[in-house]
């Protein structure tokens, strides 16, 4: 990090990284990953002309979940900037979170009431429909708006799931997070009081527990969700922008509210548009193109159909971008990426440890090394094995941005 | 270290990892290595299917001794964690070593007395035969068992070396192992007297003081061994052990004391058995097969051969560790790594810097990298060229014993 700092230079050169999610895999079908029974003429060739490798996206054995996996190719040790559970669940919900904020992951649970005290009798309320999640989440938002000045945000999850977000009027010091779940993780108990570990905590934790209240309240005749245990307390952690780090004027392309959300945390702006398509992503991206220098464009269900282990879905959406390439080159970017943020093996269902293809164009790059944009080729490609946060570097070089380090 | 403490989760699923000591070499003939040379049909099927590459015991250029080379591939950073050159010598001689005891190096020596002080003629006795050695080692055991409540206990090495311990009642401060050697270097001078840097090594070097002069005593009329001299003062490394760092249960089995000894230091359950050959190690792992979830099999032979250029001679190891290995695989285990714990080209006879082959089997690796388990063959593989330490993050990944990183 310190010694890109007195190295930086303005250009006008643009990069353009695309992520495709999850897309490193294993052997799923006659001993082929994904990407190599996908048919990609486009990319093919251009990975004959392109520096390959495989990025490691935390370190050896690893399996990031997406807030590291995208902070090491934005250039981002992550394990220096950590992203709280209740950060990124306020991110994955489409909240935006600020440095006065705390963001929580709230669950709705059934309780019953002894002795006038809550005692916790499913902490999931019975995996409610999410219709129902969004109808009790709406009903608590139009009756809480504000609690001593502090501002109320609760966004509708997936069943039983919230994110909410309490913006304090002021930036809250570094710690104020300091609270612990009130989950009790077990039925038959009551909800745990939320306690601050520090001053700057317990003042949040005071205004967490006039809204638990307030919430049950609210809550008091539901027949399943009448109750909101809370985990993951969280701020937005400091973490430089990609302009100030590295010099560039960035913006996010992507449909998922997490990882516009990621991208907002390291000072990306974000491209709003219709449309769920790749081609909905190239049109914004053509649009904007003028107006930045760096470019995150984010393609999910690589990884979705990854997680699902539907290794057919992924192959068809790493060949459906295969068809866009031509349109993503015709933008002649002067430095090109293609990776993922982590990989998804359709055999394992899930994010992996797995080192993730990398893909650099520049006309600087030595090219030749590899026939495909493969696991197995990028093993052959000039960029070897290397550190996620380490590509960043790269694709300043290729772009012009890196004066000389010592004369 | 500290991101895999959170990470951890217990898993059934067992870890084998067979070190062929020295594994790696150079070119010795028609320009092949001994892995190359080396006729290993089930080795090469294995590898077709396996996770390849090479890795750095210490850091680039750093030839490490046994006790670096083993710590980093039991995941223990070789730099963070030393072994004093006493603990290793009590380790190699099948001494046990506790947080009560220092250790130390002894030479038997010959000295002339001039005004009744010694002064050194032959530092190393004329280099007595080993039994020789043994017969005054037991003169002294048998004479000195004990001195001012320490507990004494010496055993004999080849030719004049010998191990000492001295087994104080309580654990020893950390430090109490800076004492000074006795050996002066040269003849014709005085041994000098053993002195503590600091207040808990001066009551160490008390006893040592007084441990040499009844030494002395004991071996007055010795034509030859007629003094000992003392070098490599060391306490047991506080290390944490493999439980605690990665929550397996473990043990090793291996015929050498040094090897169990290393293995020990790290709290591998010592696994003792009969026999020195490849099957009556393969005859324990299976009895004690149920019992643990990461096995640590060590097999020497490629190591001496190397040592002493006989290159025939390892190549005949690997061919019959290669004969082997089916019984190994038999077991079923989840994850099988093989590797050395640094390389001994037979060209250069000994230890050497050099990258060492590195192979892991699981069900989670991309494999079809590489035809052969050898050095040139290891350089295509997946796993590049790591860090010997990060080969534990690999196998803990494949063993399903790491959670993810991050939401």
């Amino acid at each position: 990090m310190d010694i890109l700092k007195g190295l930086l230079e303005k250009s006008n050169s643009k990069i353009l990284m695309v992520v495709l999610d999850g897309l490193g895999g294993l052997p799923v079908k006659d001993g082929k990953t994904e990407l190599e029974l996908a048919r990609t003429p486009n990319l093919d060739k251009l990975a004959k002309s392109s520096a390959l490798g495989m990025h490691i996206p935390v370190d050896y054995g690893i399996t990031p979940g997406s807030g590291p996996g995208h902070l090491g190719i934005f250039g981002y040790d992550p394990l220096k900037y950590q992203i709280g559970r209740g950060i990124l669940e306020a991110l994955g919900l489409g909240l935006e979170v600020r440095h006065t904020d705390v963001a929580i992951r709230g669950n709705y649970a059934t309780v019953e009431y002894v002795d006038g005290k809550p005692v916790v009798k499913d902490r999931r309320a019975g995996r409610i429909p999410t219709e129902e999640n969004r109808r009790i989440t709406k009903k608590i938002q139009e009756n809480l708006k504000e609690i001593d000045g502090v501002q109320v945000i609760i966004a509708p999850g997936m069943e039983h799931r919230t994110a909410i977000v309490l913006r304090f009027p002021e930036p809250l010091p570094e710690g104020s997070d300091e609270i612990n779940d009130t989950d009790p993780q077990e039925v038959g108990k009551e909800p745990l009081e939320p306690v601050g570990g520090n001053p700057n905590a317990q003042k949040v934790a005071q205004v967490v527990k006039k809204f638990i209240g307030k919430v049950a309240e609210i809550l008091r005749d539901e027949p399943k969700a009448n109750y909101l245990l809370l985990r993951g307390f969280a701020q937005k952690p400091n973490i430089p922008t990609m302009e100030e780090r590295f010099g560039v004027k960035s913006c996010c392309i992507a449909v998922y509210p997490m990882y516009k959300g990621l991208a907002s945390l390291v000072g990306m702006e974000i491209v709003e548009f219709e449309g769920t398509t790749i081609q909905s992503e190239i049109d914004t991206l053509k649009k904007v193109w003028e107006g930045y220098e760096f470019f995150f464009l984010h393609i999910k269900k690589t990884d979705s159909y990854g997680e699902d282990g539907n290794w057919e879905g992924k192959i068809s959406v790493i060949e459906d971008f295969d068809k866009h390439l031509p349109q993503f080159l015709e933008l002649k970017p002067d430095v090109l990426a293609i990776t993922g943020d982590h990989s998804t093996p359709s055999k394992i269902k899930g994010h992996s440890w797995h080192p993730v293809p990398l893909l650099i164009h520049s006309p600087y790059v030595l090219g030749g090394t590899s026939d495909r944009l493969t696991e197995r080729e990028c093993l052959k490609g000039e960029l070897g094995i290397l550190p996620a946060e380490k590509i960043m570097n790269l694709l300043l070089a290729n772009s012009h941005r890196l004066k000389k380090y010592g004369a």
